[in-house]
């Protein structure tokens, strides 16, 4: 329980009961005064700000496969994860590329930001490109087993914008990368 | 509680236990046991699947602002909603924008499947591009004030490709409808 009374948006969140805690995330029930006055309940997903992060080596991308609990299968996606408490949006990428591909980066390209699902959730993501990459020696730390797939950053694209990789982040990582270099065009 | 000792990908889910519910979704505590044998936690977000549409007309398309509750703050987007039981997802793509947009449209083109915070969610969302569009007199369902919001085609992919753009699955159509009719192209 706790910030009663604070305002979210145009909304008034009255009471906010905390349901479960993870070191991921939690689960909360909210009640709300509507914009229009009215009374109501929303769940609500408390998730730290996320990042994620397309590794390009050259012509390739490199996105990782990996089991995903919720939706229930193998996703292929960039690599992503949440930021540690004061911990700034470009060392939690760096982080996440070391953890989850064993690779360092040279240099990030910013990518701005992305919202998913905002009625349930207030995470938000900065996106990156990392370039200039190198293998590590890293355990990992995941129980989960991650894959790191190579591909070139065309066919990823297409990929991306014919639905084959569904994964939104994924979608929205690569076609920014690619029209911020110039491989993709408004015409 | 239910469905103990179902398969979720490579992990068991021994206990499911359901900490609230309301029309638009559930949140669970998941007990499991991991890939590797070790148990551990999830929290999970029970969503229906979802649609979403991107309304072409002509060189503009029509995007809604509106206040989301989980980010705390107005979002541009497409439209977008969870399929009722038994509900298609091109019928439910065609009620949402008359629900949401007031829109009646001719011609549904599918855009794939994207998923979204695939960790916490069984939320998939099936996407669309409405052509043939007629505006129709409806009494909006929603207690939200939704705008619509007109903008050049290729206005809206800019913003989208440089960030001003953040919803993910607005990207995401957006790209992927530009793709589709050739504005944008790989090079």
């Amino acid at each position: 329980m706790g910030d009663e009374g604070r305002r979210r948006g145009p909304w008034t969140t009255v009471e906010r009961e905390r349901l479960y805690r993870n070191p991921w995330g939690a689960l909360e029930r909210h009640a709300v005064i509507r914009p229009d006055g009215s009374t109501g309940e929303h769940l609500f997903v408390d998730l730290p700000p996320a990042v994620g992060v397309l590794a390009v080596d050259g012509r390739d991308v490199l996105l990782v496969r990996q089991p995903r609990y919720g939706i229930g299968r193998e996703v292929l996606e960039i690599v992503k994860g949440g930021r540690h408490d004061g911990e700034a949006p470009d060392a939690a990428a760096r982080r996440e590329l070391r953890e989850e591909a064993g690779i360092d980066a040279k240099r990030l390209l910013p990518l701005g930001e992305r919202v998913a699902l905002p009625s349930i959730t207030n995470e938000r993501a900065t996106l990156y490109a990392a370039t200039g990459l190198k293998e590590i020696d890293v355990e990992p730390d995941h129980a989960e087993a991650i894959e790191v797939v190579r591909m070139p950053l065309d066919q990823a694209l297409d990929q991306a914008l014919e639905g084959g990789i569904e994964d939104a982040d994924t979608v929205v990582a690569l076609t920014r990368y690619a029209f911020a270099i110039g491989i993709l065009r408004i015409e």
